[in-house]
């Protein structure tokens, strides 16, 4: 079966996904952020092969997420850092590992923790409203059309819902 | 190659993704959360294979994030409705969106809007401390051990490490 293109969905969250890549590429993008940046120990915490490692971070610099920088010259020796778009993803993955810390978390408890500098306290990752601040929840959002939305594979029907329930207005 | 297996890492990143699935896992999510939770109508937005979809589907009951509620009683038939830990993924899955729409959006702008009933206007999904409500970033929050966490695939390197920087507290 060819694969699914999520690249052209007219949906934020399709195109995320595709940038994304797959699972491997949320792991890669919390160990860069934690500081693991070398291939080597990028393979040893994550058991990737290290085939798959090349290519997912091939992709992930292509796509801006992550940047290559020396960080030796002699040997040239690289190591891979977040760039503007993965520094931008690292609250979403805060986020869904906030979810698993509800939903999936070992019997143990959390495994990891965080601390917000900003105030000092161990904290959750909560998704607020950009305007009001307060939390966005399945209950108290609606979903109307934007600029870019339009009727196509992964939106065939959302759209037009989405069109009809605003009166056809963006 | 062997699948390796999200489900026993100890990190809740991880531990999300598997439960979750794959890509189709959150449009599907997606789409129930619009009211979109008929069968046919999930094949006919998604351009998902059907039996594609019912594995798919079937996971998503079995992990709690979907619940199956009969909307016809003759003959009986059934729509897809979020349980509580799908409703609980919707601002992740928000947060991901709002992502998108900064770093893949087409070029006409973000397919969707999101409106906040609480406070009225358009917004995006914030990602803030659960204490102090301002913004979480890369470059203000610290991971630190919790007690879940161990050294294991998925986390050989970096659970070490975050032990070592936190001087094995947990």
């Amino acid at each position: 079966m060819k694969k699914v293109s999520f690249a052209d969905m007219r949906c934020s969250l399709a195109r995320s996904l595709d940038v994304v890549g797959d699972w491997w590429t949320l792991l890669i993008v919390r160990d860069v952020f934690l500081g693991i940046g070398r291939f080597d120990d990028l393979v040893a915490d994550l058991g990737i092969s290290r085939n798959l490692l090349t290519e997912r971070l091939k992709r992930l610099v292509e796509r801006g997420i992550l940047e290559r920088v020396a960080y030796s010259a002699r040997p040239v020796r690289y190591e891979y850092r977040l760039a503007e778009a993965g520094r931008d993803l690292v609250p979403v993955v805060l986020a869904l590992t906030s979810w698993g810390d509800r939903w999936a978390a070992p019997d143990e408890g959390r495994p990891m923790r965080f601390v917000h500098r900003s105030c000092g306290y161990y904290c959750d990752a909560a998704v607020n409203c950009s305007c009001c601040g307060r939390p966005l929840a399945s209950d108290n959002v609606d979903i109307v059309p934007g600029p870019g939305g339009a009727a196509g594979p992964g939106t065939w029907v959302v759209a037009r819902r989405l069109a009809a329930a605003s009166g056809g207005q963006s």
